[in-house]
């Protein structure tokens, strides 16, 4: 982390790291980025946005451990003003999807940008973040953000849709039996939109205060230590540990499903015979629908406040980020 | 192997550990067999039924190393003819599906016996196979086979079966492009089957003759050596190999399906990291429709004979089984 520092603007992080590619093929992953210069690009439009405020996320913790040997300003969660950019968008006030696709390929023109092979994404890979006073965006990427939410409640709107991700990605009836894995801030959200599809939701977790909350948007809760091995139709790991896979396989029911949404970084030690035996289904979710986050927001159906420990000045985001790495820490924002 | 014995009628295997639990439970299966005596089974009118060919299967072979805990009789793959039971079945010539439900839990009532979490399996779990010159079966799970379906062939109606499943976990489209990882058995069966389906089918694997079987069946095969990294819409990882699933991952394009065939024992250690990112979807697919292979089989829209490499005497059965441990062993079967 001593190589995550302020210039007076942004927080920029130096990977140790000589290249993207080195780290991504040891990822396993395809994400090909450029090695200098201008990445291949036709995203349109750029918007100049005005940070408001900027969320510090699991991932930008890994990314502060080498994840994807990024090198600049961190952040990809964030609100902020439209201060330069295309006439009818200034002012706005705006959050941003984070993938930047190239804008020509198969993907992109499926409108899958999300998974366009050469993207960038804001504070991941070959794009500067959100960590800063002003960040730029896609005009493309920008969604406007309604009078009725707040800044603290907009901010959440990148992790919100990634829950609502799952919702595009299964068919959930309103008996099933869901099982959320990890009580920290993906689990809380993915056990709060799950919640909205009449589906039976429970949640298990380590922390009795985490779980506290959860329980208190109407989700059932389970501490690990009480934890009696049942089958669900529907399980979600979003623990961010290694371990929670083993456990979550083994709470799915024959021709379950089981939705990955932590991104672990280096391998797992597993064994994937109950996948075949049990005939699973095991489905990644990465970004997801932002209007569907914006909408939940603004109708107020899901509480992300609660999940906010505190802001600290952008300045401080050195001290920020050493919090958030903190063992049950909650979210904590920056404000420029 | 030195457990496996001929005793005059039968191949009879003694395992090494002390229980089936105790194996099971180091799979992550949820299977819970009877520790002695009769286990818990409702299956209904029981059928003798006299071997007439049984095939060696990699299954057998890993039984034979411990997988499963199991005791007794192995042999799963069996065409034979009803010498006791109902008397509508005497003098049938049949094939059986392997697993035997409670016939009572809520899976054996929604038609789910394969899932039945208290199932016997035949030469698997806590049921004699068909390594014999009798084995018992309930009658619930024979099929006829039709006059115009050699033994030959019938034998192979369980791993065709196996392989018929996959159509009924995914959408295939015709333009899909399909990579099948294994030149072996299970890799050819699944081709074949795949390639009905109008989709785009290619091979992969080590074998050079193996491979040329395949592609006399209408598929495009690859060697490994060959293999240049591209990707498809839907993997089926039938290798075998615990080094397969790395190689079948980075072959899924974003959103695509990978199909788990292959039963690794063991753990993996791999990077799952490629199944969020890119949003996979990973299906654990294991048996399969009895009367969709039946009917493959009857038409001769599936190439069975090539995969047979020679039949034993049973009563050989130890050098059979040996043999097919061999690499680049093909089908051995087995005739009392």
């Amino acid at each position: 982390m001593q190589a995550l520092h302020w210039d007076g603007h942004k927080l920029r992080f130096e990977s140790a790291y000589p290249s993207p590619e080195s780290r991504i093929d040891d990822k396993g992953s395809r994400i090909v980025g450029a090695t200098g210069g201008r990445p291949p690009t036709a995203v349109g439009s750029i918007a100049l946005v005005k940070v408001l405020l900027a969320g510090i996320c699991s991932t930008d913790l890994q990314i502060l451990k080498g994840y994807m040997g990024f090198t600049g300003v961190p952040g990809h969660e964030f609100v902020g003003s439209v201060v330069d950019g295309p006439q009818d968008w200034l002012g706005q006030r705006v959050v941003g999807e984070i993938n930047f696709g190239c804008g020509v390929c198969d993907n992109c023109r499926r409108d899958l940008a999300r998974h366009c092979p050469n993207r960038r994404v804001m504070g991941i890979v070959n794009a500067d973040g959100a960590f800063a006073e002003y960040v730029a965006v896609p005009v493309a990427n920008l969604h406007p953000v309604a009078g009725s939410i707040s800044d603290e409640d907009a901010v959440f709107t990148e992790p919100l849709a990634a829950a609502f991700e799952i919702l595009t990605q299964i068919q959930i009836n309103p008996g099933d039996e869901i099982l959320v894995l990890g009580d920290g801030k993906l689990g809380n959200l993915c056990a709060q939109v799950l919640r909205l599809t009449g589906a039976k939701v429970t949640a298990l977790g380590k922390h009795a205060d985490k779980l506290a909350a959860i329980k208190r948007t109407g989700v059932r809760t389970i501490q690990l230590n009480d934890w009696q091995p049942r089958l669900f139709d529907i399980v979600v790991e979003a623990s961010g540990s290694p371990s929670g896979l083993a456990l979550a396989l083994s709470a799915v029911r024959p021709r379950g499903t089981l939705i990955l949404k932590s991104t672990i970084a280096g391998k797992h030690e597993v064994s994937l015979a109950p996948i075949v035996i049990h005939e699973i289904s095991v489905i990644g979710s990465r970004c997801g629908p932002f209007p569907d986050a914006l909408d939940a927001l603004a109708a107020k159906r899901v509480a992300v406040a609660p999940l906010i420990e505190s802001i600290y000045s952008l300045k401080d985001g050195v001290d920020a980020v050493k919090r958030a790495a903190q063992a049950g820490a909650k979210k904590i924002l920056l404000r420029p």
